[in-house]
C-alpha cells in the first residue's frame, strides 16, 4: 500500500476509530515500504520522514533505528492523526526492517531544496536527484502530458504509430543529422517522423500520432535545445489549411492542461505552477508572421529594447506578454510564415507565404506545424527552387504519385511543454536523461 | 464523417426513412472522402468501392467518372440498403470530386490478396501495401496492443517514462551495438532501457513502463528478428521473485487480449485470428527451465524429432503445443533459467539458477524478464565471475549503493506479440518500416 492511500483511507479510518487526538491502540495496522527521506532524533523519540512513489509520511519510533538517509525500509505501524506532521498524520512504528542500506557518502542531498543545486550537479547525479520530490514531479507531470496527448487524439479517431528512427538518406538537412554505422553502410538518426507520418496519412490511416525520440545534431547549447528530445507528433488528412491544425492543437492543449490540473495538483503546487484553463486557451489569438513581427517590435520599443526583424527567442517572449495582456492568454499562434523559413514541402499560401504556424507558450515556441504539399506536380516543381533534386526524393514522390489527400500536422516538443507548464528555466531539466554536446551519461 | 459511422448511423436512418429496399429520396445526404479501392463498370451503372480509415463502402454512379484506382475522391450522396453490397448498404452518388488523381502505373495491387504478395514486394512498396485493409489491420491491432499495455500498467500505478536511446558506453554486449557518431565521440544505440528503468524504480517511481525503440546489431536474418524493434518495457520495485512478474504479465496480457477482441473484431476477422480469453491466460502454466527442456524433448520424441538440449525455437513450438494440449493455453512461462543464459545482473535463485523467465506464446518467445540484483556487494562480487570490471559499471554501482529496493521487470517484443496475435509468419510484417541488415528504406 502506498503512503497516499494510507493517508486517504487508513488515517481517516484511524481517526474514526481513535478520535482526532487518539494514539493508536492497534485497531488499524499498515505496512509501508520506501526510502528514508529525513531523520530527526529528538532523544527518546525519533522521527523519520518516509518517501514512496506517492508521497511523504512521518514515522514515529521510540528508539534510534540506526539508519542512513536514502536507505530502503519496510515498516509496520498504526496511523494516528497529528496536525503538526506533514499531511496531518503519522505512523507509530512497531516493526522496522532495513531492506537496502544506503552508503553514508550520499553525493547529492535528496531532501534539500533543488532550486539551490546547480543544473550540472542535478544531471550528474540523476539517479539521486530524481528522488527529490520536486524534481520527480517534473516527470509525473510529463507522464500526464504524454498520456493526455495520446488519449485526446484517440478520442478524435487518431491511431498511434511507431516509426523507424533510422533513415537511409540525409537529403533533408544533412548537417544536423547524427550518423549511425549500420552494418556496412551509414544511416542517420531521424530528425522527425515527418515522411513516415505523412506516409501513414496517405496509407489510409488518415489521422496518426507518435510520441517518440527525435534527434538534432545541433552544436549550440542553449536552455531551449536538446540533441535528443521527445517529439509529440500529429498528422491528419483532409484539412483545408493550417487553421484546422491550430484548432486541433487548441483542443489538445486544453485537454492536456485539464488532465494535468486534475491529476497533478500536488506536483503543480511544488513548482508554484498553474495551467491555463479552457477559457484562456480558447481566447488564444492567431496572428500572421508579419503582424507578429510588428507586435514584437512595438513591445520591444515600449521597454526600450532594440528593433525586431524576426521571431527570435526575445520576440517570442514579447509576443506572449502581449497576448497575455491583450487576450488573457500567454498561448498564441503565429501563422503564414514566409517561404524562406519553412521546409520545401510546406504548402504555399501565396508566392511568399506558407500555410504554416508556430505555437508560442509562456515565452517559448512549443510547436511547429503546417499543411504539406500533397500534389505530385507541385512538389516536383518546387524542388529546384530549393536547390534540391528529384532523384533524392523518390520515397516522397511515390507517396504523392498514387493518391495523397491534402494533409498537415505538427509536433509539440514534450520537454518544452513540460518546462513551460512548470516554469522550468532549462529544458534539460525536463528530460530524464538529457543528451547535449557534452553529456551522454548517465 | 467516416464510412463506418455512415454505415452505423445514416444507413439505419435511411432504412427507417425509406424502407428496407428504399432508394434514396434525398431525405439523408452524406459526404465521404477516401480512396478508390475498386471500380466495376457495368455499363449504364458504375460501382466504386470507396475506402477510408474506417472501412469500405460501395458507391453507385450512373456514369463513368473516369477515375484511376487509389485516387482520392470526395463524394456526396444518399445511403440506401442493399443486401448484395459489402456492409449491406451503398451510397448513391450525385456529386463526385477528384481530390488527388493517382497515376495509372500503380506498382502494388492494393485491392489484391496480400497473402499472394511476397514479403519483399510488400516492404518495398510500404506506402502502398499499407493501404491494403488486411495489412493495415496489423497496425490497428498493434496500436491497441500499445494502448492496452499502457492503460493496464497505469491502472496498476505505473508511470510512463521516456529514456535516452543514446548510451555512452558499450560494456554490456558491445558486439551487438550500433555505433553513433556523436559530435567528437562515439556513443551507441540502446539495446534496451534496462539501466534506465532500474534507475527510475530506485529513484522512487517504483513502477515504470516505456514503449520505445530498441536496437540490436545482430547480423542474422530470421522471421523472428528485427534490428530495430518496439520494446514494451516494465520494471517494478518491491517484488519477491520473478513469480510476481509472471502474475503481472498474465494480468497485462489478459487486458491486451480483451481490448484487442473488443476493439478489433473486424481486424481479427481479416486474419481469421482470435485472442485467448482470460480463462485460458489464467490456466497458462509456469515450468522451470529444466522441466521445459524435458517436456520439449518428450514432445520431439513423439513426433520422431531429434533430442532437445535447450529452449531452441523448435523447443518453443513444442512447449506451446504441449501447453495447449495439457492446459488449454498456448501461452506458458519458463522460469529458473540457468545462470549461463542470463545477464550478470540477474538475481540468483541458487548457485546455478536465476530468478528469471521467458513467456512463450503460440510457438514464439515474446518476453524475457527477471528479478535483478539490487544488493551493492552482491553485484560487485558477481562482476569478476562474468569477466567484467567494476570500473565499467560505475553508473550501476551508484544506482545500487544508495538504497535500491528489490526489483525486476520484463520486456515484451511488440512486433512479436502482434504477429502471434494475428498468426503472421514473419515479424517484419508487424513493423511499419522494418529495419534489417539490408533494408533501411523506405
Amino acid at each position: 500500500m502506498s503512503i497516499m492511500r494510507i493517508l486517504a483511507k487508513d488515517v481517516a479510518q484511524a481517526a474514526q476509530d481513535l478520535g482526532t487526538d487518539g494514539m493508536s491502540g492497534g485497531a488499524v495496522e499498515v505496512e509501508l515500504k520506501g526510502w528514508v527521506h529525513r531523520i530527526r532524533d529528538m532523544g527518546g523519540v525519533v522521527f523519520i520522514v518516509l518517501r514512496d512513489r506517492s508521497g511523504l509520511v512521518q514515522l514515529v519510533l521510540d528508539k534510534d533505528p540506526d539508519l542512513t538517509l536514502e536507505s530502503v525500509i519496510s515498516v509496520k505501524g498504526t496511523p494516528a492523526l497529528n496536525g503538526k506532521a506533514p499531511g496531518g498524520a503519522e505512523i507509530r512504528v512497531h516493526d522496522l526492517e532495513c531492506i537496502a542500506r544506503a552508503a553514508g557518502d550520499l553525493p547529492y542531498q535528496v531532501n534539500g531544496d533543488s532550486a539551490k543545486t546547480g543544473l550540472e550537479a542535478i544531471l550528474d547525479n540523476r539517479g539521486l536527484s530524481l528522488r527529490n520530490p520536486k524534481i520527480k514531479a517534473v516527470f509525473t507531470v510529463q507522464a500526464t502530458v504524454i498520456e493526455a496527448f495520446s488519449a485526446y487524439l484517440r478520442s478524435q479517431d487518431f491511431t498511434e504509430i511507431k516509426t523507424s528512427k533510422l533513415v537511409g538518406n540525409s537529403t533533408e538537412g544533412g548537417s544536423e543529422l547524427f550518423e549511425v554505422a549500420y552494418f556496412d553502410r551509414k544511416v542517420y538518426l531521424a530528425q522527425s517522423p515527418q515522411f513516415y507520418k505523412e506516409t501513414m496519412v496517405a496509407s489510409g490511416m488518415e489521422r496518426v500520432f507518435e510520441a517518440a525520440p527525435a534527434y538534432r545534431a545541433e552544436k549550440h547549447d542553449t536552455p531551449r535545445h536538446l540533441n535528443e528530445y521527445i517529439s509529440l507528433d500529429v498528422e491528419m488528412g483532409f484539412i483545408d489549411s493550417e487553421r484546422d491544425l491550430i484548432e486541433l492543437e487548441k483542443g489538445l492543449l486544453t485537454y492536456i492542461f485539464e488532465e494535468t490540473a486534475r491529476k497533478n495538483a500536488a506536483e503543480l503546487a511544488l513548482w508554484s505552477a498553474a495551467v491555463p484553463n479552457a477559457d484562456a486557451v480558447s481566447r488564444s489569438p492567431t496572428v500572421s508572421y508579419e503582424e507578429a513581427v510588428k507586435i514584437a517590435g512595438a513591445e520591444s520599443a515600449k521597454t526600450g529594447g532594440g528593433r525586431i526583424f524576426d521571431i527570435t527567442p526575445e520576440a517570442e517572449r514579447f509576443l506572449c506578454s502581449w497576448s497575455l495582456r491583450e487576450y488573457g492568454s500567454d498561448l498564441l499562434f503565429v501563422n503564414e510564415f514566409p517561404r524562406r523559413y519553412r521546409p520545401f514541402y510546406t504548402y504555399p499560401l501565396d508566392a511568399s507565404r506558407t500555410m504554416s504556424f508556430d505555437a508560442l507558450f509562456r515565452g517559448l515556441e512549443i510547436t511547429t506545424g503546417g499543411k504539406r504539399q500533397h500534389d505530385y506536380q507541385a512538389f516536383l516543381d518546387v524542388l529546384p527552387k530549393f536547390g534540391l533534386k528529384a532523384e533524392n526524393f523518390t520515397n516522397y514522390l511515390t507517396l504523392l504519385k498514387y493518391g495523397c489527400p491534402p494533409h498537415g500536422g505538427f509536433a509539440i516538443g514534450c520537454e518544452r511543454l513540460t518546462s513551460r507548464i512548470l516554469g522550468i528555466a532549462n529544458v534539460k531539466e525536463a528530460s530524464l536523461f538529457p543528451r547535449d554536446r557534452k553529456r551522454v551519461e548517465p
